[in-house]
């Protein structure tokens, strides 16, 4: 443990920033969730729970929590973005407003995995937009095969962490190790972000395939020529580095997500694989499936861009144009033969 | 289907031998298996059957096979290789006299997966040695994701095929493609051969951690992991491209292989992890571990050339020098930090 405490304020207390929050108390660093439900608030300071998103869980009880941004940011070292998406840009925009006032820099850590509706930046890039302009160097994001419930259970966890700095991206590899979880550094800050962004559209198709009762050949097949088209797209429209993809954040979340029952969009395909209907499964989910928003912004980015998806482009045919899941295999199988490497 | 027939004679009649040759028989080409057991010969030619490999199922019935090696490679444009490594050089010598009587020169196309011990050579290098010395264009190397039994089901199934030659390559992947099967092109053909070589002792690492219990992000980050330090020999000793490993043969093959059940290194890995020991897994598997063998020439190449291969090295200190898997696993988990991309 290091001698002097990091103060870190971790903004979004779900699943994944409970217990990530929890896990840098436990390393020894000085924890503030920033939360907007008093409630959820309520039961981390007094219970240390999150049951809704946690059972039979407990958080580090030295882990604060507030529903007052400016408290949770105050001498913040480090702040750690956990939200969705969705709330990325306005809450990047209050703590803009913070920073301004109180003249502080810290750097700004994100786990948030996706694409922003609309402008198709990834959170990186909204982050450097709203709070940093002209310093991108300190945002570091991280990202890999890491369900949180596996984390809370000590389970070995390797992550990148990926900064156009290394020192910072060095300083979150200290901050974040331990004896369970293993963090890399990476110099591809983009990359590193679209592996986690773009999975769960191919988590989809694996899940359809086990609804087809497809077997292990076909499901790795698909996991590796879905990497190629993700890859295809980092590096044409991302301007990402082809190897990033062969490792924690590209590959590694490719196979957890695609591979476990724990995945929303897996058990989605799954569905549509048996033959259920897109607006059954999402009414009957009662979560969000994130990958049938996810393919829209990637369909509408091969059209734009001419970049080749063939397993992106037969899972949004197959959700939003009822196309049927056999021809679009046929159609795949089918396809003029290709060389394998073709970024 | 193709107007003329093709002569492939497919050398090695085990489970991924027989059922390669029929699928080639099914794509309209005139097909004869050779292998010198006299009774498999007999039950291929007059049962169509071959029960020892392949239970309830049946092949083409136009394969033929035979014990005489002229006979088969005669008038063979195609010769598939799918023997076991130890046999390859032994075989190999045998085509060359057969060739050098008729001045043929057919395409010679590997299927065997295997680093040959002591000389630490690749499939390709053998048959380039022993047959066409200058003439590895003449080489094509099919390897990825393949169960026999799931592509016999007619399971969907991808697959890499290398040559120095894009002709040849091209040839291959007409031969070899159906409506289930399609294989990708890829210019590096010593690159495809070194996953499928060395993927095994992963598998035995990844058998291992299910044996102790460990969760999904574990499993994604030791397939992750050791696909970087497969990366890291294939470029650095074999003189491999980098990209191949993220491809059917690399990754593809490495998930396949440590996520399924039917692979015999991963039932081994799991009972080690259990607490048995090699002794006792070897003699109650009743086939061969190659794994176990494998990490002998690992390991060599390691110590010999400095590749840092952590986890393969864990796995031949837990078998060959009686190191206990937890401390191994704390070891890793406790290393330098590290930068991810580092070949």
């Amino acid at each position: 443990m290091r001698e002097e405490m990091t103060k870190i304020a971790v903004l979004g207390n779900g699943s994944w920033g409970s217990v990530l929050g929890s896990m840098l108390a436990d390393n020894g660093n000085d924890v503030t969730f920033y939360g907007n439900k008093p409630e959820v608030n309520r039961e981390i300071n007094e219970e240390h729970t999150n049951k809704h998103y946690m059972k039979d869980w407990s958080l580090n009880p030295n882990a604060y929590a507030t529903d007052n941004l400016a408290e949770a940011l105050k001498g913040a070292e480090v702040v750690l973005f956990v939200l969705p998406t969705a709330a990325i840009r306005i809450v990047a925009k209050e703590v803009k407003k913070v920073l301004d006032k109180t003249g502080e820099t810290p750097l700004l850590v994100t786990a948030t995995k996706g694409i922003e509706p609309g402008s198709k930046k990834l959170i990186s890039e909204i982050l450097t937009e709203e709070i940093y302009p002209e310093h991108e160097e300190r945002i570091v994001a991280i990202s890999g095969p890491s369900h949180a419930e596996n984390v809370a259970q000590k389970d070995l966890t390797a992550i990148s962490c990926a900064s156009t700095s290394s020192e910072n991206a060095k300083r979150v590899q200290e901050l974040f190790s331990n004896s369970y979880v293993r963090l890399y550094t990476n110099d591809d800050l983009i990359g590193v972000e679209v592996g986690g962004a773009v999975k769960n559209v191919i988590a989809i198709a694996a899940g359809i395939l086990v609804g087809k009762n497809y077997e292990d050949n076909a499901k790795a097949a698909l996991m590796t020529r879905g990497l190629a088209e993700i890859t295809r797209l980092g590096v044409n429209y991302f301007g990402a580095k082809p190897m990033t993809f062969s490792g924690l954040s590209g590959i590694g979340d490719l196979i957890v997500t695609c591979t476990s029952v724990n995945s929303r969009n897996w058990r989605a395909g799954k569905q549509i694989g048996e033959g259920k209907s897109l607006d059954y499964v999402l009414k009957n989910m009662g979560q969000v499936v994130e990958g049938a928003t996810t393919v829209k912004a990637v369909h509408e980015l091969c059209e734009e861009k001419g970049i080749d998806m063939p397993i992106s482009e037969a899972i949004y045919r197959v959700l939003y144009e009822n196309s049927d899941v056999d021809a679009e295999i046929s159609e795949m199988m089918g396809r003029d033969p290709k060389p394998e490497i073709r970024i």
